[in-house]
């Protein structure tokens, strides 16, 4: 008997498992909001004097770099350690690796000093932290989809972790395995924090499927796609829409995302 | 004549108070717009450079814990003290006490360095705070409704203070009077924020009766209530019906409250 | 051959410029969307170990005072020095100037310390920084509308500067022409964020008219104001309004800003 991501979404909505998130400022609010529109419990907490007891209870700690400094890193690297501990997964996020010298150093570290479980990010940011830059350049060979699906199989085999590469087209890989998904609206790319959302939500998947990374990213991006999908259909653009992605995450049932989920190996 | 939400929002509308927050990074945006469109001019300030000259200017100030840092908590203090000195009422938000020994020890801090008028929370962070986690316990025997209403009273004699405790059914209660509001709809727990938010309108009515702080939270709670049945109303789910409750906020109307709001005295 | 509003909309969507935005807490993601919505692209970042590297690539540097705190000004000021040398222009917004002395000292010292191309403020709030308090008293004498013109015209001959004062009638000067924009609509004063929004987008048309700032702020205007009045048309309120208002902004064409934008030489 296959897992399914309806049957992980009943799971996640039974359990309602608490996301702890150090994120950034711009998208708090969203990623909150998403998290329980899906139906776990989001903790934003970022202080260092109580972000170790916050990691270590959670059912899953996102970290996402954007609008860093460095107590936030600092803060970031003893919840990390603190959810290694615990058995708890990490779900990175490196917004901006390879904008700023800052972005890019401390992914690295965050990656060297703690286990993280899966990379979530675009194509760019996942290259730049795996030492394949020139396969981005290779993309316009092959095009974009190969493309992100070799950099996902790449940044997964050197970093010994789960990429998760979004785009037009999504790619997650481990090792081992690979898989496409295939669900999405271009009014995602309108607004900001839809890819923050897709970290979000993937640390709410990881927490319920702490024993199968790969599909837990996939899950939540089929979760998101889909719920854009819904949105796309009402709305009059980025405002609406972004109003409508709350609405269609909350009323996703385990059938419909199961009917509507189109993740497909590679 | 007995005062009413009605009058104190006419009030509110007329006067427009400077209402002081230092919120949370996840919902200062939200409680901004909510007391704008109930009617008051928010002002969201940390630094301890400028916190006194605002809080002491202000018509209420509004202290809320969530996402707490260090430096953070020494502006609560001094605007605080500051909000005291001039006679300007406070109220606190005590966000995830009980959760971490950071929350619990600057809730209590606040609560004994600053002389608070309102605390609004939800019934385990008013337990917690007034000492009287067992009463929670006991919830289960009584029902979670004559629960609260015990929580809200016992927190008031304790702590010498307006308790305002917040759940399906809300209870507000100083040393001597307790009243239950019956307004609200489901939606309001599926948004993050609509408890800082609760907490921002206190703050709103609060600066419009400062001699009634009891009264002020009931009404605060009454016209969120409110807002929430008419958001319900046509909200398709979280996120239509967060963006309608700005627009049920800004629409209420004196008589409308008065008629609708359901707050009865214990 | 006279360059038009919609010339420059359509300059922005085809280049989509980098705006490199160090705002306040409240709005980071409104500003972020409005700009996404407008077609340019925000990045948000205030650490003083990434704000040269990003402010010097940008097409334009946005620096709002609004939720200050010291190490955020000296970020500003690192910021605003790096855009300098890499002819990058600067918008500042100094929200609260006049309310506390850290927002003015604040405010000041960017003037002073970094050339800032365009100021966009509320009339007080660019009195203020002018030192031209005394005109804003005269504003009764002479009406609301001449009022906030003479200032304008004042502020930018005394700073040297682009002053863009909006209210009821928006007006913006350069030491020589002033121009009026007669776009908006009510319901933008309702949401927190408006004023910050104008500012955001002013750093968006600033990028693509670096040699013409006055006209840049103009049309920041009225493209804001045209999308306020689409939107107004079918709110019911500050909410639907705020989520209406970055539709009307991603709706925007070059043809439909140059037929309804309202900018009138002084």
């Amino acid at each position: 008997m296959t897992d399914t991501p309806g049957s992980a979404l009943r799971d996640l909505r039974e359990r309602r498992p608490l996301v702890h998130q150090i994120t950034n400022y711009v998208v708090m609010n969203e990623t909150a909001n998403a998290t329980l529109a899906l139906g776990a419990l989001p903790v934003m907490a970022h202080a260092p004097e109580e972000v170790e007891e916050l990691a270590s209870i959670a059912g899953a700690l996102v970290l996402n770099i954007g609008t860093l400094s460095r107590h936030w890193v600092d803060a970031m690297l003893l919840a990390g350690k603190a959810a290694n501990a615990a058995g708890v997964p990490i779900v990175l996020d490196p917004v901006g690796v390879g904008a700023t010298t800052l972005r890019t150093e401390t992914a690295k570290r965050i990656l060297s000093e703690v286990d993280v479980a899966i990379l979530r990010g675009n194509s760019a940011e996942v290259a730049a932290l795996a030492g394949i830059e020139a396969e981005i350049r290779g993309v316009e060979a092959i095009g974009v989809e190969a493309g992100n699906a070799a950099i996902a199989r790449a940044a997964a085999e050197r970093l010994g972790i789960v990429a998760s590469v979004t785009g037009p087209v999504d790619h997650v890989a481990d090792g081992s395995r690979a898989l496409a998904v295939r669900n999405g609206d271009p009014l995602l790319a309108t607004i900001t924090g839809s890819g923050c959302m897709s970290t979000a939500l993937t640390g709410c998947f990881a927490a319920v499927r702490r024993d199968a990374p790969l599909d837990a990213a996939a899950y939540a991006l089929a979760a998101l796609g889909v719920a854009g999908e819904d949105a796309a259909r009402t709305a009059k653009g980025p405002g609406t829409f972004h109003a409508g992605l709350y609405d269609a995450l909350y009323a996703l049932t385990p059938d419909s995302l199961d009917e509507r989920a189109r993740i497909e190996p590679l």
